[in-house]
């Protein structure tokens, strides 16, 4: 008889908060991800933005636990879960057995069934996207610069964003201050203003979990900002060069000559489990009672659980995750019986508009603009990992906002990638 | 009648250099180059061995030109001259007219005529490639971490690197300590020393290049950090799984089980012109004049060229292309006739061998050891381009050493990489 054996599926901030809790405890813990690094999610629009590096958001499991003596991390995909037997499959055919699992393998882009949104839509979910867009934009103003044609070149310089969430938002009022530091400066070629970004979002108002007053304000800053901010309208249609949009009145569609869309409108549960196996939330995310199991011996926990807060499911953000973790870890310590139900503790919510510019809430509390900026900073210092990532962080941000540059621009493509193979025909940069 | 049109093609070390010198002249310039960033090539070893990151070394070329008023760039594939109507074609059609026309195309990896040798190792030339082999090596250990078969877990675990010149040297020794690092700490599941970097070379001593007491303290010096240095052999074959490595004396071939080729043991010049436009030398570089002419109006420098210095052709390292680069503006400054024939002034060649070693040669002076890698550190600060890439390097390299540490360790691979794909068998890392 071993030690009870804690699988971990997914190192997100809700596997990661478990892990790290359990992090001592009289128990052997493996964690298993498809990557091999803690990807701090808030910070990825500033790596789609050139603003941070990679390594500046993402965090090696092996050396958050180098010291541990009972949590051990593989690289691995689930294929599969025998819940009766207790053991997972894994990508190679390989079984692994549990006493105890948890649950926590997120989310992924969802596309409401639209194979051609899949497609021809960057993503902004993972660290491979946002290198992708990052190289993407970077790579259509190169070739804007050596378009003669108005209309052509317009399609090279329109961004279209699609969802107005805090992802969209804030990837948004980004990529308009890139464009406003680059155009008519390193790209002598392209007058400043020339490029356009459009953010289009399908509720009549941005920031949909904020106060309607928030929501408000950032519309207001993005648009003074330059920003295109299209409320009550959806993306119909996204083709190569253009996006049909759709107001849901009863206007006509647009269609915006584009060779770029982001796609930050939605996302779904995503887990290696079958439809009929579990019970699932109208969301599909999977449904736990009160204690966040499944079913005996099995938790799940953040964007892939659906968890009651009284007025609905709580929401795919990171501190239910974490909180959700952190509970599961307790419950197991204290040997596997939970003492009382999960309840949420809300501390807060913000997302940043750009320079000088975020909204915050915390309760009743609203806060926004420079107060709210600063407290945004505050925030997401604390929370970055690791010592290193946050004085790399520190000094980026000090140097953008002193210098108004952007010191990482470069186009580093995969000349694998079919999206860009597609949209740039002739290669430059593929090599010989 | 414009201002002389003077058009670079290449923007390494060498046409780097010469739009340089060329900034601020009464000429107009217009610099191409397939990405749109110059690479610190000497440095590309710590980015393969995570060591930096890609944005330390490579600076975008707009950024550098970003205040000139002559100096242009253009991110293109050149893929002919038409040396009578002075003009150039790029990838996609378009031509571009000089009147002076400079080719600095560089060096592109070379195998001999060998596809196999092509298809199985992983070169070390480009920012693409070094992610990649840093993708790849991380990924082994990953995998090794997860083999219980002995035979199969070495192949993940056995690292060939061929060619005994600077960069094989300098990432043999680097790939050593990394592994030194991560072994036994990073990863309690593969014993410290389970790990094998075997590196080869033809001739009978490392570094050619250098005095061949310095070649000899290399070989010890990797020796003594448990590097297998394997001299007067040859890769015969590269498979999937193995290297076969024959002698060049009358020993017997023998097959190393290995995952891992990493091929820098030859490069060749790297041009669009055609095998029967230009003369080449013996080693199918440009043949130029002593005035660097190809013929009246156009230059070759760096890689590209073949200049005679009397004993033999340079060598493809950076400080005769900077050179040629100075002396070629210069000749276009005064108004197109070199006033003399060039001259290479031979500033010394370094190349590092891991913590705290390094050779450096300055004409009859030979250092080694500590006071080499000082001389290293400093000459290659110096030369990195950009205020924020020095203080970030510097700050990275002051990490490594004082922490023996290795902060950046991340696998952030293209899943649409044919060559991570063939080696993964289970690609761990492809999204859903």
């Amino acid at each position: 008889m071993g030690r009870e054996r804690v699988v971990i599926v997914g190192g997100g901030f809700g596997g990661l908060a478990c892990a790290r809790a359990l992090d001592g405890a009289d128990v052997d813990v493996l964690l298993l991800d498809t990557r091999n690094y803690h990807l701090f999610t808030p910070l990825l629009y500033q790596v789609a933005t050139a603003l941070l590096d990679p390594s500046d958001i993402a965090y090696p499991f092996r050396t958050v636990f180098r010291r541990s003596r009972n949590v051990r991390f593989r690289q691995a995909r689930v294929t599969g879960v025998d819940f009766d037997a207790r053991r997972l499959t894994v990508a190679g055919g390989e079984q692994i057995p549990y006493d105890t699992l948890v649950l926590a393998t997120g989310s992924a882009n969802a596309y409401f069934g639209n194979p051609e949104l899949a497609e021809r839509t960057i993503g902004m979910k993972h660290l491979d996207e946002a290198m992708r867009l990052r190289n993407h934009v970077l790579s259509c103003l190169e070739r804007a610069a050596q378009i003669a044609d108005p209309a052509e070149r317009a399609e090279w310089l329109t961004f279209v964003v699609v969802g107005g969430g805090p992802t969209g938002v804030e990837y948004s009022g980004a990529l308009a201050e890139l464009l406003g530091m680059v155009l008519g400066r390193d790209f002598p070629e392209l007058a400043p203003g020339s490029a356009r970004v459009v953010l289009v979002e399908g509720a009549d108002r941005l920031l949909g979990a904020f106060h309607r007053k928030l929501g408000a304000y950032a519309a207001d800053t993005l648009r003074s900002r330059g920003v295109d901010v299209r409320l009550s309208t959806l993306v119909g249609q996204a083709t190569a060069t253009a996006a049909v949009l759709s107001p849901t009145g009863d206007g006509e569609s647009v269609t915006i000559g584009a060779r770029t869309i982001v796609w930050s409108a939605g996302v779904g549960p995503d887990d290696p489990l079958h439809a009929d196996e579990v019970p699932r939330s109208r969301s599909r995310r999977l449904q736990v009672d009160d204690r966040l199991r499944l079913r005996p011996g099995v938790y799940a926990i953040g964007d892939v659980a659906s968890v009651d807060s009284g007025g609905g499911e709580l929401p795919m953000l990171s501190p239910p995750a974490m909180q959700e973790g952190r509970y599961v870890a307790r419950a197991i310590r204290s040997g596997g019986e939970p003492a009382a139900p999960f309840r949420y503790l809300d501390k807060g919510t913000m997302a940043t508009i750009g320079r000088r510019s975020a909204v915050a809430q915390v309760g009743p509390l609203r806060f926004r603009g420079f107060l709210g900026w600063i407290t945004w900073l505050v925030v997401h210092l604390y929370y970055l990992i690791g010592f290193r990532n946050r004085a790399i962080v520190l000094a980026s941000w000090g140097w953008d906002y002193a210098r108004r540059d952007r010191p990482i621009r470069l186009i580093v493509r995969s000349r694998f990638d079919p999206v860009v193979a597609s949209l740039i025909p002739d290669d430059v940069s593929a090599a010989p």
